[in-house]
């Protein structure tokens, strides 16, 4: 490594000043004069001095930064996640870590180490599979700060999420209103140990008196358009008269539509079609999509809110606590006509 | 900060050796048995101790961390290419410091004092505006790491990133080859100093014999799919005869699209829309839209590349390189037609 790094030995030569003055000045000590001050810093940002905060954090044992799990990019709604997450942060001061588990939950753990090991002061997590959370447990249980962005359903995290459960009531309540009985899932999280869309279509369902029949769930390969596509002609092969369906994303629900399209599927005269998170995309497609609102900034920064609360505990942490937003219904074409 | 962190002494105590043998076992010193080492390791594991990096990096000199900083994450290539970035720089060993700027320069420039302070060895950078970059010039005049995702028009900053001027010609030619001559353009890049996609644009139109018509150029207000559909509604308002346009982005082609469905344009055969990127949401469109690929792993790998080359440098930086990938078309649904 042969890059000039700007020291304060190099400031000092600059000014004739020793390292302690201007190591003093630098750090606004009352023991310097203004003037001096003053020559010391304009000299130190000539040579582009950076005080070194690598340095700074071991003296101080906190880092300022946050590290940032996710599982993947690809759905729109954890990309606005991420974004928020790092413009909130960015203002509060902290730089964010930041690392996809591509849903493999031994790259989860190794994210995890590798945060810790670099003394990320917290960290928000999405987690791979909702069931297997004895590795971030035993983190907290260490006082650890950590928040998931998802419900924790032993409740010995701290989380910060959308209430699933209730968005899928919501939606799957709409197309009962709209007429339907016969009601569709496409869920891919599932596999991930998180039922709380099914159970919310469940419950939906159970109060509306109608049976649940195990053709009209079908589980697509990963949450992308495609995937909508290629489960949404799985449920219409099996000739179980749906007449509406409810995606667990908008993007499943965009290749469902796709399909619909390409295959003479009326949306929703012959079937009507909901999505969940409110992404631009399923709003501007061409038949726009009902979907269940997902308040990415809300979320984010009560996310923030609570690791830098736990951050800032000057002792043992308090007990875990979930915050779950119950979100919006929003209806779109894609669902918007009673069945006849 | 009332966290337990495990340290060398607690090991030690734990085990009765001193804190030096601790420290030797645990560095893999020939001078410790294998007897002791795997006591103080097993040790060490119980205790959940990790090796502090922040002052091993110190030592080093070297933090093993690459500063990403994107302009937003609203567009899913950008994304894409965040997380394919990240992916691969885990694989190689590096932690990914990521940030957005969200177009403003102020914070772009911030967030690279920022990355600079937590001394990142290197940095990618999608810039906000393309004829800015004196402040990355300087810092890679003064011998620091940095690679932009974009042409550098002025070649004095590595660059690894997609040929837009050949993609856009790419796009042009073939609705020139389908039949268009009077062909719109949505484009939201000039604003911030990059005219490579117009370029392109004009490039085919005048190898074509068909004059530039500045009535046929629209900048929407972003690259939202929003943006596009308000572009379209202003481009076919003009007047202008366009039987064919050009999107700098499939979001945008994606909003034009929605306008047409809306107002009962028909695509292609009233009005062929192409786009740039190659997104799935535009191949899983109802009229799946034709587009330019946009190679996003290949690109992040061959910037990765250079960026831990450059930080291997010894010493002086070698001459700044830019390498741009010449992009390919991909027809679908939404140009397939000769214009009559």
């Amino acid at each position: 490594m042969g890059k000039s790094v700007t020291r304060l030995k190099d400031i000092a030569l600059q000014t004739g000043f020793s390292v302690n003055t201007v190591s003093l000045a630098l750090r606004d000590s009352p023991r310097i004069t203004k003037d001096t001050r003053e020559l010391i810093t304009k000299a130190a940002n000539e040579l582009n001095y950076l005080p070194n905060q690598v340095a700074q954090s071991l003296v101080r044992q906190e880092t300022r930064s946050i590290g940032l799990i996710l599982t993947d990019l690809t759905n729109p709604v954890l990309t606005a996640v991420a974004q928020a997450v790092e413009l909130e942060l960015s203002k509060r001061g902290y730089t964010t870590l930041f690392a996809t588990s591509n849903h493999n939950i031994d790259i989860e753990q190794q994210m995890i180490e590798t945060f810790r090991a670099r003394r990320a002061d917290g960290m928000l997590i999405f987690p791979c599979n909702h069931q297997e959370l004895d590795h971030i447990r035993t983190l907290r249980a260490r006082n650890y700060p950590v928040v998931l962005l998802v419900a924790d359903p032993q409740a010995s995290i701290d989380a910060v999420c959308i209430h699933e459960k209730v968005g899928a009531y919501k939606a799957v309540k709409h197309l009962i209103d709209m007429g339907h009985r016969k009601i569709g899932l496409i869920d891919n999280a599932s596999d991930r140990g998180n039922s709380a869309k099914p159970d919310g279509y469940a419950m939906a369902l159970s109060e509306a008196g109608i049976e649940l029949d195990p053709r009209m769930m079908v589980e697509p390969r990963d949450a992308s358009v495609e995937a909508g596509y290629l489960a949404i002609e799985r449920l219409l092969a099996a000739q179980t008269g749906a007449t509406a369906v409810f995606a667990a994303n908008d993007s499943l629900a965009l290749g469902a539509l796709r399909y619909c399209a390409k295959f003479g599927v009326k949306v929703p005269e012959t079937l009507a079609i909901i999505g969940f998170d409110n992404i631009e995309f399923g709003e501007f497609a061409i038949t726009p999509i009902s979907t269940i609102n997902y308040e990415i900034e809300r979320i984010s920064a009560l996310a923030i809110d609570r690791v830098l609360e736990l951050i800032d505990c000057p002792d043992e942490l308090p007990e875990p606590r979930t915050t779950q937003i119950e979100p919006d219904l929003v209806i779109r074409e894609s669902t918007d006509k009673r069945l006849a």
